[in-house]
């Protein structure tokens, strides 16, 4: 029954195989920067191990693609990437607190500031340091999440103290809304931005940054001067109403570990939400929700074998899904056989769909139960 | 504005602080054994990395608690809990395939066979070892997910050769519908899983095994030998229709990043999905989808402070949720102030309801940037 000859590189007994094409990452980051021009910048998102597909790996394709400016979330990411890339700059999203000043300062990471209490926190460090530090500053411009607010960016140019101990790098802030090209928030934050910008212009500050992966294809008004994209590196569509102009970086494919005939009508899975005629065949994949292969996909996952669409069926298992591979042949689908839940036929972010989600937490919810393989590696120096 | 001294062992910026009981799981395996009494033996499910909360520390403390039988899905999985645990007796759920069988076997792992190939692959590598090899069988009862059907065991007994190259421990089979007690379909498998047991009993059989956590609250009738709770000893309710007879194991607290007041009218979050009044207060947390706080909790989730209920408002970011925290002090909610996420207030059933799914997803959902610590630690041996 066991085709293991079929799965390169199996061990252990994975129940799925996570494939990574950083060539694909690397062609990305190429169209991204066509599309925004030699004027603007393009840097990377890599918080969350790299939206789940790991962080050395890609951050790695990406430095050899050209890119020299990276952003992760939490200074803990920051000092992994430090390690990985000593000549990148590196800015840290969440900023700086007193826990986090001496290894943000250590590892000569960036950090976002953005209210007064993290601008007081890091210039004092700075101070007692008898050194400038650079920092990034944010602006609230309609997300209402995180960033300065016009007053205190009018306080904080007035207060010499504070901004003298700090080398700033630049302004940046977050669209909320930048997937629905015609969404009046955009427009919004755009002039908010300009704004904030207008007040900061005594600070003499660098540079400009506000477009995430969706910003980039707005308007060229958008584009400042460093852009910040992440989901579109990973294939994810930045512009989901239209075709999507990213290459796929991720296949993920499960094991068959049984195939039934069933023969009387019955219920498949917890809670007996399935049932099953008589004749149909179920296939039993190794693969669950504590894989990251949502619960919200039971009954409505599509999985492919061969190109042929075979549904996922019941409810998803902590481990386990069952498919009914009726539709193929049932020598395409015995134990051993691999079956793609996501792949050309079926992109992240369809299955994101399905799930009633968004590609961007399917992908960090990748699990790490998977045998993961890396193709090609970016420009390959 | 920071006041990191309230936030005991604090470091390198991490969001969210995950605090797990251990000593609430020794006393909800003490509970189970209670509830079972002494004619059926209780093992525990800790598979997928003891459904989040960590492998080492929970199966240390289930040791020390008594439990000497352990379940998890992968081979992988299986070797880890060996290094743990040398004289456990290591359940792998996944079975064996041609890849693992001699990791399974240089690990004493008994794999769960499930369909007459994995019989085979077993009982051949078991030959071609000179020696016999243990195993549990499976029994298809009803879920149509895994597990040998009736005509399989019949031919199995039959089968002579293979048989006698095993040493075959038990048989089980898995409820599907036990988290309803009045479901009709319990009673089926109860009445299937007899049938099979009937089936197997030429082969001497030592300990049959049906109950996982919910099916220990049915009827002892379902009790058999030796019972597979997971969910349960991590204090998911094991009857949700009642109130819950377990102890609370874990506990989820996120650190405010910022806090703003809204001082116009405006939207929160991706989407501007929420909309808050002038004089609301929006605090914004180092948590997200990135940690397993799922994207469906948008708009939905409970936190509390000090007790207080401040709803999740706005779309769940990667890495950042917003709350409203208008109806506590303002001094009650700073940057770097902890608020409770899963709490004795609002336990991990909680949650999972307004996001939709079950507890046991969010426990395995849980991510690896939280800081961790570990209360307790079983009977303290």
């Amino acid at each position: 029954m066991s085709r293991s000859s079929a799965v390169p590189g199996r061990v252990r007994g994975a129940g799925g195989f996570l494939t990574i094409d950083l060539d694909a990452v690397a062609a990305n980051y190429r169209t991204l920067g066509t599309r925004l021009g030699p004027a603007c910048e393009c840097g990377a998102v890599v918080k969350a191990d790299a939206y789940g597909l790991g962080l050395a790996p890609v951050a790695r394709t990406l430095w050899d693609a050209g890119c020299r400016r990276f952003f992760v979330a939490l200074t803990e990411e920051g000092i992994a990437l430090r390690f990985l890339l000593p000549e990148a700059r590196i800015y840290v999203f969440d900023g700086v607190d007193q826990d986090t000043t001496a290894d943000t300062a250590a590892h000569r990471l960036i950090p976002v500031l953005s209210h007064p209490g993290q601008i007081e926190t890091w210039a004092t460090y700075a101070r007692t340091q008898r050194t400038r530090l650079p920092a990034l500053l944010q602006m609230e411009t309609g997300m209402n999440r995180l960033g300065l607010s016009t007053g205190e960016a009018e306080t904080l140019v007035s207060d010499a103290a504070d901004i003298g101990a700090l080398e700033l790098d630049g302004a940046m802030s977050h669209l909320a809304c930048a997937d629905e090209p015609e969404h009046p928030q955009n427009a919004q934050q755009l002039d908010n931005f300009r704004n904030a910008l207008a007040i900061l212009s005594p600070l003499g500050l660098a540079a400009a940054s506000l477009a995430n992966s969706s910003g980039i294809f707005l308007d060229p008004a958008f584009h400042f001067d460093l852009a910040r994209p992440g989901a579109a590196l990973w294939g994810i569509n930045p512009q989901p109403a239209g075709p999507n102009p990213m290459g796929q970086v991720v296949k993920l494919q499960g094991k068959i570990l049984q195939t039934r005939t069933i023969d009387t009508p019955s219920a498949v899975g917890y809670g007996a939400t399935h049932r099953v005629r008589r004749g149909a065949r179920i296939a039993t994949i190794g693969i669950g929700y504590a894989d990251g292969f949502f619960r919200s996909l039971s009954n409505s996952a599509s999985a492919f074998i061969g190109g042929i669409r075979v549904p996922v069926v019941g409810r998803v298992s902590m481990d386990l899904i069952t498919i009914d591979v009726s539709a193929v042949p049932a020598e395409a689908a015995q134990a051993g056989d691999l079956v793609d839940l996501i792949s050309p036929e079926h992109p992240v972010d369809d299955l994101a769909r399905e799930a009633g989600t968004i590609g961007y937490e399917v992908l960090t919810a990748l699990g790490r139960r998977f045998e993961r393989r890396y193709l090609g590696g970016g420009t390959g120096s």
